[in-house]
């Protein structure tokens, strides 16, 4: 059987270096064979795997600059029971891939809006002339550069190396310290992970329900080690809580703590409890990537 | 005294009419003589309170859909001790305003980042062929539009009323019940409102460190109304965390729970504590708008 995981494409991505991580790990574990389905979109990634098309897929939650990646976790809430089975934390660097002699031939930057949010301070400094152009992906505008020296993408450098593109510009991220968290998601629920996640909304204009709902961890001595807030966009001020624990379902104490946690949510969803996969990409490694 | 507000321009921007919004309560509150500043970026109107150039400054931080403003709340974190001294929660439509006849014409859409994001949907559907171009507001883009039929731009009603421009589709945001909450931000800390804004880091690797601060207004009975997460932008994993309570700070309660907080926290920091605006922005009416 082969396994099938549904990633941001095409090849070059963020996405697809993470999908190809996984599938180096997935390769160790025993003798899989394992596709890459690059997508359109993030979202496309997720229904694609909802309507049984992939087996997984790979996603980004969380980037340590820009923070949470909105529509991952709008879309793991709406699709649940969708299950997050590993994270993986992959380092960003951002490069300038153009085919123009230097930064005044550009009139278009292209890439993905989280790409460009985060290397803003050093569009703003050095290419202030040009137009931001949001893409579906960091890699989408690769194929059009040659033909226009006034077009430049931000893509990893990587994907410049894939598609043999010149870099103008190195590292324009506007921190250094730059990673992304990524969900695996699959249809299968695990229970023996060392982080769980869950989301919920609370029964609203009940006073300190968000403080009763969390005390629920604190009594037991369970850490938090995320929480973020999204709007249910029924009105402003209702919240979905995403929270990340450390610990395992099977768990007595964690069985207790999310028992008493359901008497406190309107709606309590159990998104995954699992492990992260040690990151190890060879730059530039990737047979499935060149297409 | 003439008191300024720096304000993402140029007029017709959401921004601008929840400053104007703000100018007619001041005028409703005594003699004031009131000026709108429009600034080239939301950044730019904190900066520029910061520097002094300005009084006041009205910015973004929350949208019903799109959930939090991360510009907003890195520069209120980073710039402080500006304060937030009132809160204006504004209804968001948006429309499609282009000189074109029908959608086909359309090649690219310009519009703020938010703005572009809260139509995703409806621009997916009915725009799926043009590009989606990032704009400095919503508003920028507006005076290119006659020349261009081509071009459309997502702003206000409001705005293309004002710039008397036709609007090729009204209300495309994807969801109806859309609204963005503003602050006001000030120089001087105000003391007697219904809402207290916080933010605060902890202590890294403590266990439980984040459900201990949380607790400090649990065990009082202090509702909190909304907690949000954003990166330190040091390392994945470290965040800020931004708090709404409600309460004032002249009560001794609170007043116990934020010197309880601040032995658990790394830098605690009060954003301010502040009342809600009651809305009544009649659409157009905005003399200082038109220029």
């Amino acid at each position: 059987m082969t396994i099938k995981i549904a990633h941001l494409g095409p090849a070059g991505t963020n996405a697809e270096a993470a999908a190809f991580i996984y599938q180096e790990w997935l390769h160790g574990e025993g003798p899989n064979s394992v596709e890459l389905a690059p997508c359109q979109s993030i979202a496309q990634s997720l229904y694609t795997l909802a309507q049984g098309d992939v087996d997984l897929a790979v996603v980004p939650v969380e980037n340590s600059i820009q923070g949470s990646v909105a529509i991952s976790l709008d879309l793991v809430w709406e699709l649940h029971p969708l299950s997050i089975c590993h994270q993986i934390i992959l380092p960003i660097h951002h490069a300038l891939i153009s085919f123009a002699a230097n930064f005044g031939e550009i009139r278009e930057v292209h890439s993905h809006p989280q790409a460009l949010a985060q290397c803003q301070r050093w569009l703003e400094t050095h290419l202030h002339h040009a137009a931001l152009l949001e893409a579906k992906s960091t890699t989408a505008i690769l194929g059009q550069l040659e033909m226009d020296r006034g077009l430049a993408a931000i893509a990893s450098p990587r994907a410049a190396q894939l598609y043999d593109l010149p870099i103008l510009a190195d590292t324009i991220n506007d921190f250094p310290q730059n990673c992304t968290r990524f969900w695996v998601l699959g249809k299968q629920e695990e229970t023996d992970g060392e982080l769980i996640s869950l989301a919920f909304t609370l029964p609203a204009k009940i006073p300190g329900v968000l403080v009763a709902a969390l005390e629920v961890f604190a009594r037991r001595k369970i850490n938090l080690s995320r929480i973020e807030s999204r709007p249910t966009k029924r009105s402003l001020g209702e919240y979905l809580f995403f929270v990340d624990l450390e610990g395992c379902l099977t768990d007595q104490r964690l069985q207790d703590a999310l028992a008493e946690l359901q008497t406190h949510t309107e709606i309590l969803k159990i998104l995954g409890n699992y492990r992260t996969i040690p990151q190890s990409i060879p730059i530039g490694k990737s047979p499935q990537a060149i297409e």
